[in-house]
């Protein structure tokens, strides 16, 4: 089958591999119908995951029809049509039975890291009944490719983390995909303000079409003094950072308003300052979290109660066969304007 | 000043009344700008509300002009725009420190209740501080009278203690005044479905234009069979009962979920059947409360975003000279389709 | 095998059954070391469980030793002690993964109800790598008997349901094993005052021993108005039903107070009154559960620990041959002052 | 009247200063009868602390009897024994309303800091209806004195942040006042272990003596290898900072294992490194907190019901004559095995 491998820092290619097969009782081979690129495979091209190890298929993400499943899978048979989540959870650790299936014993997110992922024509998927959620008929198959990760990830660690409410104050820094996704999840909860901050005015452009109240462009270094100035001095009830670098982490510092919570999402490569000085006093929170995609059942329902779009992500389509310009048009997303880009196998 | 008199059952009268004084340190007097009609008047106007005796002053609702305030008053100032809160809160017992104002040691619902109401030119609230909200500039005030009760009734006992939440199922027995305010306020938790029922095909149309996505009239005695057909037998998570007899609580008990809450909104005259041999393993929480107004500054927020819009609820509009008229549009609802009466000072 | 058979209302019989043996990839076999009987036993003798029908090995408690194991068993194997919990929990449908194991899709309270039980010499334990518990080394197993139903379920469904917190007032109405599991539990939060009703002094004897503050003997009919009057005329923040009768039910609706929580733990035969007509302004919640052993992982803890100490509850000891015996004992408690019996296959 | 005054970094001096009057309405005037020395007093007097200004009468602790109230106050009267809040609240300002006491646009702590204080005959307490507390009859005044500030502190900022629960682990980071302080009030929740870590072997054996289930000496530098050790490698589900130090604080980093939370108590002066490279995944939460001192009244009932004795807390006595050997003695603690000093005056 046709498979986009990692070949160490800077290497990839669209190779021909052999079709997975069942390794243990609980796995599915499941057929990729639609797969996409994440901001994660890219840190993975670049060196960053060391877990990750050339000759690995990467992806953690995609919709398919299932192909086979083992004697202990009893939730899925073949033909049902499904989605991938990024997390694998074996639904029996503590972890899992506390709901964090991120930190699941013998899953977390693997796929595309420790074992091979979802950029192929096939892949298997271990915990296929705690990890593979059934589509509804009539479903839109492409929208919820956002909900293997992205979706999750905004709404997780970003939106539920952060504990947006009706009538509070949000800022999001960060308008890529994964603060995109925060952006519309946070309306969930009908928040008064949502403000976003980044460096692309494109991105703001985008931002504001999916429902921010205000758009800052940072370049300027005045980002925190400009939200300060919109929420009266106060700052914001909720500031999630959707980046991963110390300058980011510091505006929300600098933003959160006493009683208010730092929600991390962005993958930091390096420590960070936290100004205990100040903040020690000013009852707020500061959450990390790797998604643990407990929320994928509720965001199927927002999805099909229409209250969720999540297809707006999507900007671009290619087949599998031309993964390698997917690639080249998602890295370059400044010139390509790509959020998301839809891969069909 | 002009003032409409409680007289015993059945009795009313616009009368002349002296304008209320400063009584405490706390107190302020309000001039009335907009004030409305509340079920609960009905209710006094049956006999039914004992603690309100005859020669009160109706009503527990308005927007005003602050006239003068008491020495203790810190927060407001003669000339301040204020919304009137139905419950009186001091702030300082042990109710109001934990948030429950409903059972404020000192206040509580008293206005139009056990001392003078707002159907009237001025009024006398105590504990002014804690009991007023400053209107903020350029808001609409008749739609903010909405939020002296109804909205934050609707929303605190229907919405808050039914635990609406993204995603989820919620049916609402009574698409009155207080049923179409928990319709509104419910989705500000993006639920995947709202199921309202009712008697009236009228109200069913209004509440279908205010978002519910399912409307079922119950004359026929299936509405539990309806809402469980419409939730794949399995019931709903929240069911709010918004009328306050035997009959419409026994529905909210039949279409409940396991799992799932049961908020009482409705004022119950007398007591009613709980099937404690078949809920007793369904893991269910029933809930009731007097409304507590804590989450006014919020609604507020979400007024002022354009999050909710609480004009939608008005339906006529009076002066205060014709306030016999505007009870008796608001008494025949089902003739008149009145909803919320706006009456102005 | 020896297994005690409910024969239909009124019968049971000692008989030789065979051994179980695996029926799916998720089975355990388990050779039972010491196993309890319920309340619940009680009433399938009774005739009260329709889903119990006769030729039915009862029990759904005890710890044993793994005998066998299914394909798809990965967390025990054979010769691991085990605790067995009274509630088969797939860990895979939409209410275990939201940890409402007791409406499991395919397990629930199922052992010793729609499945042969523990009360044998071996017992086949569905779902077995999430409904067994591993028991630590070095652990007293008859204590840990108390685990598999009585604890969690006193905890679940009364001490978490009804809030109990550091500083709150509880009254725990029924001082039988299920309201005795409730008292060492709520012990857990520090509150001020446990108060203990029952009619069999015996019993409110245990209560003050196992840390009840206060006991009232309800046989007077005047135990809501001591509740009260050892409030302040409060009432208490928590009501636990542990007897499920409409009585005890009335007693907790009389002195809850405005903000507290009706815990129901007590099995209801048939409905009782609920008075909304007072209760509807009173901010309280009225919750029921059947338990969902969700808690049992922390209840181990607290056991090793030594912050919980649940031999306490044990008054009497039986082999499996004489089970019988045991049944006469504890279906007598009130003159054998039995708790709960330990019976040793 | 008596009074410790501070005369800027380095100097203090006990002086005569006119008896305090009435400013505002919400006012009392209390006469002290027992206070206390804050490790906050000792940073005031390094200069840390540049919102007090030489002049001021320094403490924010003790209890005494009302001497005279301003005309907006209801809840007190002269003769009224009181406990003193640390922090003066208004109950009237957004954040009092939320519980947020600390951030009360008119209050907080101010006492000793930007008002005068306590150690002194008598002290005006602004807005005394929400910062005075009622002392029970029979109360142990002495032990009370340590619900001013550090019991609200250790309980606010340690442990209900840090989500100490049944069967969880707990580490605390420096075993002075107010890790003790934490210490004893974590014990509302029976955590299955808490480990207390220090440099001081003496504080260490008041921490056993205390309720710590372990004690770790961390001079070697090894101290996080050990929590590790104890926790089968997983680390504790909650680390308290009790100190305010970086050193200190990377201990909790290196302590807290995936899904827990840093509660930090201790006031720090200069910026700390947060680990983002490794936490971002690891699902934590880190919290701040200025005490509100709203679980006062929740803490008054434990101690009335005897399920905490602060008084364990006090280990010299004083009278306001000698309060300078008083600060002599609480500053040189690891010679002279203080806790906490009571000073009468």
């Amino acid at each position: 089958m046709k498979a986009l491998v990692y070949h160490g820092p800077g290497q990839k290619a669209l190779e021909d591999r052999p079709k997975p097969t069942l390794q243990a009782p609980g796995d599915a081979i499941v057929r990729i119908v639609k797969t996409t690129i994440c901001g994660t495979d890219l840190h993975i091209l670049k060196g960053d995951v060391p877990t990750c190890t050339p000759g690995r298929i990467l992806g953690h993400e995609g919709v398919g029809i299932v192909d086979s499943v083992g004697a202990a899978v009893t939730a899925f048979k073949p033909g049902d049509r499904v989605l991938i989540s990024c997390i694998s959870s074996c639904g029996k650790c503590d972890n899992c039975r506390r709901g964090m299936y991120s930190h699941c014993a013998t899953g977390g997110w693997i796929l595309g890291n420790t074992i091979d992922g979802t950029q192929a024509e096939y892949v298997r998927t271990p915990h296929a009944d705690t990890s593979l959620y059934r589509i509804p008929d009539g479903a839109d198959e492409e929208a919820l490719v956002m909900l293997s990760d992205i979706l999750p990830t905004g709404f997780e660690c970003g939106v539920l983390n952060g504990k947006v409410a009706p009538g509070s104050s949000v800022a999001i820094v960060g308008a890529g995909p994964i603060g995109l996704a925060a952006l519309l999840t946070a309306q969930f909860y009908a928040p008064a303000e949502i403000v976003m901050i980044d460096l692309d005015d494109n991105r703001l452009d985008v931002a504001r079409r999916f429902g921010a109240t205000h758009t800052i462009n940072s370049a300027d270094g005045k980002a925190a003094d400009k939200v300060k100035a919109l929420t009266g001095g106060r700052g914001v009830d909720t500031a999630i950072e959707a980046v991963g670098v110390p300058a980011t982490f510091l505006i929300c510092q600098d933003v959160v308003a006493p009683g208010g919570v730092i929600a991390n999402v962005g993958v930091h490569g390096i420590k960070v300052d936290l100004h205990l000085e100040r903040l020690w006093s000013q009852n707020v929170a500061i959450t990390t979290r790797l998604v643990d995609t407990v929320s994928t059942p509720m965001l199927l329902k927002t999805v099909q109660s229409r209250r969720l779009d999540p297809g707006q992500l999507i900007t671009h389509r290619f087949a599998l066969g031309d993964i390698l310009a997917a690639y080249d048009t998602f890295s370059r997303a400044a010139d390509t304007r790509a959020l998301k880009v839809i891969i069909s196998a």
